[in-house]
């Protein structure tokens, strides 16, 4: 690319698919992504810009006209549509309105009417769908007569004559049994149908314990929606993992590898202020105690080991607590066996690490009281990151917000304040008094 | 449960798919969790051990003699025999090959022979096969002499004589398309077959951006071994999204949330010991300016402010450098552009909190040197964090190590490190000299 040749760029590119083209422009800087992107296909625009990460996509489509967004927008499935469409302006999501027929329309707008994050928001409504009383020959020659099924379709949807889901009929099944049996004999009642307002995250966890590749999505009084496919299932589970990974560090997960330079300064700008505050405090309190350290400089040498290794252990339960809590397997019920656990976990570790510290700073320092003073505080401390890492994370779920952001900044801050706090106090009390 | 109520718990277990039952188990303590695991029925045994972690799964065999798990084994497929069996006692193993058939010994010996981590070792052997010179009505009548199809089943593979994969038959195609074509004019050559040796996390990123539900497996001579599902690829993507929150933390991603207290203890303790000699190294380069703390108290109560922004700053670009490298999107090819976006971000958000935290100082101690030292020491020490965070998670990456393991200790060290140096050497030279 760099040569400037431009003919072999353009022949590979014809070889990817548009997930990879997309995660091609992801990782080129701004520049050559802008060179690549005039290179891509038109057919395959709509579909790449629906795989890139937010940020990117915005990125791309500022320098698109409404001519362009309109036919990226035409060669989309209609699950695909409805989450592109909430990322055009209004004055190009009314033409691309326009520009599609009667039908299409209207099932547009039955996906548009759920939020993203919903099982409605997910589905498809190119489900296939058959009768209960007729035979698997029937439905055969339906389907010869319908022509190509719609892409993961692993099994027909079996409804009543208002449109009720009954059950399913694999694929399989028709092929494999006698063609005179009737639908309702063959059919599966296994799959559940999921609830159109079920949020996203549950869908995926179902998919991922049943094993599905595709499910229906019913409203509440069980009429047939549309179908979820599990390709969808596999870009929800990606983005909730990048979500408490990136959520963990205080960044979103939408975050682009080469955001314009001074996009990214503002985003990261929040999180260090907020750091640099909650640094502010700890400063405060090792300001209490100005009087003891101009007395024994060693306790400003030792005071940041004793913060440390309270946040480091705060760190490691605050990633188990999301990873628990994403999966639901942390709750009201198992908290208290879970706090009892970890507080145990950390007091060995802190006696342990407590004991080896104070003989390191014996041998440094050659005094006794502050080996007692160091190894104290780092129990106690440790005891506090354990008490802050099960509970900081319960308490953000409890307030609605993330718990990844439970990590760096809130607990650090706090084990950090209490590392500081108990070392210095400690100090006092036994060195000076 | 706590009640002694036993008969609703197990008759709500059975409501339960084994992935359901082992996600319940995850998320009780030890004691429950034994009791909940005895109701479970025998015949799901094999399964529920095969979706739980690692940790968990072995507690509970543990408990279980030959005959048992020799049971368990025996109603598992053979991919999954396959992880299964990995994780028995040698007389175990012994017992199970004896007790399966000769067909099914030699497929299961056959995925045995690969690494866990890679295609092979992923697949499964229930391909059904079809010739290309048969029509679909003939495929048809096959299938239903056949019955039931392998679960996942979307497509069958077409190979010829000697079993070389010429192309894919989706099932969609045999219901929809005229019974009298032939195989090789109706079947898609898309679907590139998967190289037996090709890493897991290459095959689920070639599932996520072809949404595919079940792929081919070949070796280097074209020859069709087996197929790999989308539900095993769900599993892959999952638990390398685990592998890397927790081990930004220093935890193994199959850490059980109740692990006992004596061995989560033991596994933390390595982590902390690290972070116990690293956060030693940092005192001590704050033990090298003990005369100028000595003089000057504010440094002592000031230095942790330059140390932490350096720690979030870093941890930042670590996160997003994680996740480019798992995702394949960062390479020797766009360090250079990463680094310079990085760096820049790193010095507009250094200045603006530099003068900010100047600014905070100046009112706190009435100095304008002091507060020119920590302005000075906090840009100078982002741009550090920059440096470390953009390539710590290379090198390791170099070194064939886990990026992840940049995370907390490695790089929070480095930054502790450079800022005490930076903040108390530009102090020593400014207030003192």
């Amino acid at each position: 690319l760099e040569g400037g040749r431009l003919l072999p760029v353009k022949r590979s590119l014809q070889a990817l698919n548009p997930a990879e083209i997309a995660g091609l422009l992801e990782s080129l800087p701004p520049q050559e992504r802008n060179v690549v992107w005039e290179m891509v296909d038109r057919e395959d625009d709509g579909e790449v810009l629906l795989h890139l990460a937010d940020e990117v996509r915005e990125g791309l489509m500022r320098e698109m006209d409404t001519a362009e967004l309109v036919a990226a927008a035409e060669e989309l499935d209609i699950d695909d549509l409805a989450d592109f469409i909430e990322h055009l302006p209004e004055t190009v999501t009314q033409q691309v309105l326009k520009a599609l027929d009667a039908d299409d329309r209207a099932r547009l707008e039955s996906v548009l009417a759920y939020e993203p994050d919903t099982a409605g928001g997910l589905m498809n409504t190119d489900t296939v769908t058959v009768r209960p009383d007729v035979s698997l020959d029937v439905v055969q020659r339906y389907l010869r007569l319908r022509g190509d099924l719609p892409p993961h379709t692993d099994a027909l949807f079996v409804v009543d004559r208002y449109g009720a889901y009954l059950g399913t009929l694999p694929l399989d099944k028709i092929l494999t049994r006698d063609p005179d049996s009737l639908v309702q004999a063959v059919m599966e009642h296994e799959r559940e149908p999921f609830l159109d307002t079920l949020s996203d995250r549950e869908v995926a966890q179902r998919f991922e314990n049943a094993d599905l590749v595709s499910a229906p999505v019913v409203n509440e009084k069980g009429i047939l929606l549309g179908r979820i496919t599990v390709d969808d299932v596999v870009d929800v589970i990606r983005a909730e993992a990048d979500h408490n990974l990136m959520a963990m560090a205080g960044l979103d997960e939408d975050e682009d590898l080469f955001a314009p330079v001074r996009k990214a300064a503002r985003r990261r700008a929040l999180w260090l202020g907020v750091n640099l505050f909650t640094a502010c405090i700890a400063a405060r309190v090792v300001g209490m105690f100005e009087a003891t350290i101009s007395q024994v400089v060693a306790l400003a040498v030792l005071m940041p080991i004793v913060a440390s290794m309270g946040g480091i252990t705060a760190n490691q339960i605050v990633a188990l607590m999301v990873r628990g809590l994403a999966l639901g397997q942390v709750g009201s019920g198992n908290t208290g066996a879970l706090f009892k656990k970890e507080i145990a976990v950390a007091l060995i570790n802190g006696l342990l690490w407590g004991l080896v510290i104070a003989l390191v700073v014996l041998f440094w320092f050659k005094s006794p009281a502050l080996s007692l003073v160091i190894g104290l505080a780092l129990v106690m401390n440790l005891g506090c990151a354990a008490t802050a890492g099960v509970f900081v994370p319960l308490l953000l779920r409890r307030l609605r917000l993330d718990p990844a952001l439970a990590g760096s900044v809130v607990v650090t801050t706090f084990t950090d304040v209490m590392g500081f706090f108990l070392f210095l106090g400690l100090g006092t009390l036994i060195l000076i008094h």
